[in-house]
């Protein structure tokens, strides 16, 4: 069993961290799916739901997985050096780390993607990618894949990125499967980006 | 503002609930969303994840939107006879009342959709309609609306339907620029099933 933890916190984007929750859900033969925020407790989304979360000191540090979600809550952590500390070494010692929207700026900041190729939401691509300046950011990709690190476009794009991953670890047929169980019209291609902005 | 209660349970399918969340997360200068269920207190999706939820007393009683996922948790309630009571008041008070997958099943169950048209997840029609004797379920639907009443078919179906919703009330072009804001490749038309099961 691979351990698959969200890390989570006050405003963070529902559909950024649940999407692809519903996904690995599907593979839980494989993934032991866990939810973390800094000191645990009850953390509440911006759409205000209230999740109850496991601290960060309770992820096992050999390896897993890592899904960090984007969301207002963003803005307060890229200037918080003491958690940019812990995220950094949360996502050194994971296998793999995926974000979703602006999740992939909070996770610049650790400098951790520094000249790696990343996205992020195109609402937002201005001040998430201002969080990275030797990021190679990518203006047009639904997700990007770069060694360990998979990061997401906006929101949405969450779900078309896990079923990537999936589809990267255990196979297309598998993805596809899950993809039809959930009744979700998968976008299998990294690079088909309806939502870019162009210039 | 306008009172968007999401009904919650053990074993509730997480995208169900959390995709329209996102949704309507959206219009929170029109709508106040709030979590439910029977008793309150913590509930866990069927993808692990613990929910905060108030109970089944703490909501107003006049009219506002209610919405009901399903999952494997609904497996039981469909025979909890006290549950169906419960949910069938709240059901008949609330203005609108919206179903996402199996939850379609579970308030059929009440005797609310009785010659109604509704839809449900095409991978569990067969157990989903069982439910339902006196429903003109339809088999290829994205999502169905008679009345106060929206069903949708499997999970990803419920923020199609949620779009369509927002479209009604107010307006398309809301629900386009809601689907734009989450980069979200939304699905229009309720007729356009690409899960449906032919026969």
């Amino acid at each position: 069993m691979k351990r698959f933890n969200f890390i989570l916190f006050d405003g963070f984007e529902t559909l950024d961290a649940f999407g692809p929750a519903e996904v690995i859900g599907e593979l839980q033969e494989l993934y032991c799916l866990s939810y973390h925020s800094m000191n645990g407790g009850m953390v509440k989304s911006s759409q205000q739901i209230p999740v109850g979360t496991l601290p960060f000191a309770g992820i096992d540090p050999n390896g897993g997985v890592l899904l960090v979600p984007g969301g207002s809550g963003t803005r307060a952590l890229v200037d918080d050096a003491g958690y940019l500390e812990r995220l950094r070494a949360l996502a050194e010692q994971a296998e793999y780390v995926l974000t979703v929207c602006t999740g992939s700026a909070l996770l610049a900041k650790t400098n951790l993607l520094d000249g790696r190729k990343a996205t992020t939401n195109k609402r937002a691509f201005g001040w998430a990618s201002s969080n990275g300046k030797d990021v190679n950011w990518v203006k047009k990709a639904r997700w990007v894949k770069d060694g360990k690190f998979y990061t997401a476009s906006g929101v949405s794009a969450g779900i078309d990125m896990t079923l990537g991953f999936v589809s990267d670890m255990h196979g297309a047929e598998k993805a596809m499967a899950i993809a039809e169980g959930i009744e979700y019209v998968w976008n299998p291609d990294m690079g088909n980006d309806p939502f870019a902005v162009s210039g």
